[in-house]
């Protein structure tokens, strides 16, 4: 069974490589992937969108294990939900959150007796997550993990929406890749729907704006372009260079849309 | 068979793929797992460091290779130990220091016949450590490596001990980790032994003192707390902070312990 | 099937283990080996480096698949080449140069029904390279997956070359290693048909002239020495130190190699 690792841990300390340890020394066949292990200290929303952005490449049955847990230790619950074919562990903080809508059940991880002895109360990854983990590997039914709790009494961590007028679509830049290219919370589904046919989208982002959408990073070197993301969300983008540092944008700068005619 | 790898080749030169090349290719049904690769360059001690925390948390019979080498090339031996039920290949020049304890037996790594041949004199780990690592996981008996060695004629890297008077304890900072903790050399059992019922340490460290110990990483936002870590150590940290960067705390800095009643 | 991954992806987004994800999808039995993601951005020459250092050291039928594409949805080709018993995935922008002299096929990915449907303009690494590779480590033929190309016909990138002269060897620096060792683009090959018996190398690198060659990076800490790396091509170096930023190398500055006599 795929294992998946999401964590905010690193890539200096032994962390990650404890965890890979004990997973395999109690469930030998396991194949473990990481998915990143740079997530900003503590960032649930940012490990939240690449978790998002990964799981639905990875086949079914993947078991998901995403530590990013500032709550370590405290009364946090920790939870175990199935949501289209595929497991997910992860702290009760609103990591998971895209995945609910897909979740048919979700368990607390309370039964100890898979766990490593004594839990530590700084480093739940090693002694609850990857032990629970690898029982699952090894084909534990996630009903014995803990009881079940309802999805909607889990905590929700909500991305804010894009907000669509008659003339405008409001909407925000969410996160910035390795290439400096800034994804919006804009889908395609929504700007198509904002658009009328023969409408053209005029993009405001800072003192930028660029009229329609490019459907590549391009050959014109240096130009800034929008275009869809692999995930189908609008992106700003420089052909060739770095949109968040050239042209200066941080999470959370509104972006604005319009209509205009022709090309 | 497991092999996990340490090294301070970083992640930006293809040396890691290579020693992974060489394993694979001669032992395909070998599994590889990192522990670090971005060891400080040269530094053997944080090396061991991160092994010693890591590698009792990995199944019997995993080959731990440790390849951080300043004297590549030089007359600087490679051994092999066993210990723990485990294996372990580095030079001898410290690294495995914390592992000699617990080791009954040391070969110098001398039989060039598992070696990849020609033998550079700058890159071991791809022509010495890893068709080594390769040969024992695929069944190699360690004594065919070459004459045994005493464990006693290794090369000690020993760390500084905390010492303990009658009213202190002192320590020293040894290692931060990623999120900014910072810890001691000071053990859960140096610290239980040096408090009495009813006593609670009193921590100093540069300008700050701290009263007592916390048990997690905790709610209380920018809190400056000591707790022990997962390895049992006494560690600084700020719950939702960088205890390093704050504090300005370094590696070698005195951290004193001092008794107190009450809470 | 081991399939190698070489990409200018970064260590923090989510494409790394989409690609992946795809590939254990489709190929559960393949083994996946990260070669390098920290190529700088769209630096097609600093990948085909990378693997051109690695590739040799990993077992015949490897498949290396190789992600810098600046390229990425224009009208550039992605190729599969056959080379020195092993396969190569890349796009048509020169990366795969060194292989061509062993190459006797390349072949074009055109047969869309390996893709994972529908293609996007801007992630081909998760819609084109991994689905295909998957396929090849489950068996597929390469000339399932779109006609043969000649690869005289292929973009070339070449390496500016060292030229020798009766008195002077002339090269430049190519590459810094996370050491800061910088090598060099003159090979041992070179240096030993340029040189006579009894003459010693005289090495001249900005301000810094360097007499003879050193066979280890040595155990006098602080010496400027020269020496031929585990790639048998010449390197700068300083003994315990970082060459590169203590004496400002840069990539493209020009090595120059006179005859002195004695040692």
């Amino acid at each position: 069974m795929l294992i998946t690792l999401t964590t905010d841990f690193g890539l200096d300390d032994p962390f990650v490589a404890i965890m890979k340890g004990v997973i395999l020394g109690r469930c030998p066949q396991a194949s473990v992937v990481d998915i990143c292990h740079t997530i900003p200290a503590q960032n649930i929303a940012a490990a939240s969108h690449v978790l998002t952005e990964a799981a639905p490449y990875f086949p079914a049955a993947t078991l998901h294990m995403a530590v990013v847990d500032p709550g370590v230790g405290t009364s946090r619950r920790i939870i175990c939900i199935e949501a289209s074919g595929q497991l997910f562990l992860a702290p009760d903080n609103g990591l998971l959150t895209p995945f609910f809508k897909d979740a048919h059940r979700a368990y607390e991880l309370v039964n100890d007796e898979f766990f490593l002895q004594p839990v530590s109360s700084t480093f739940h990854g090693r002694d609850i997550f990857a032990p629970v983990a690898a029982a699952l590997a090894c084909g534990l039914a996630p009903n014995k993990l803990g009881p079940t709790l309802p999805i909607s009494g889990l905590i929700h961590l909500e991305q804010p929406p894009a907000t669509m007028g008659i003339h405008q679509l409001q909407g925000q830049c969410l996160r910035a890749d390795h290439f400096g290219n800034m994804a919006t919370n804009i889908s395609k589904k929504e700007l198509d729907s904002f658009l009328d046919a023969g409408e053209t989208p005029l993009i405001t982002i800072g003192a930028t704006i660029i009229k329609g959408l490019s459907s590549t990073y391009g050959p014109e070197k240096g130009k800034i372009i929008a275009l869809f993301n692999s995930s189908s969300y609008l992106e700003i983008s420089i052909a060739g260079g770095n949109a968040v540092c050239e042209l200066n944008l941080s999470i959370g700068s509104p972006v604005i849309i319009n209509k205009s005619f022709g090309n």
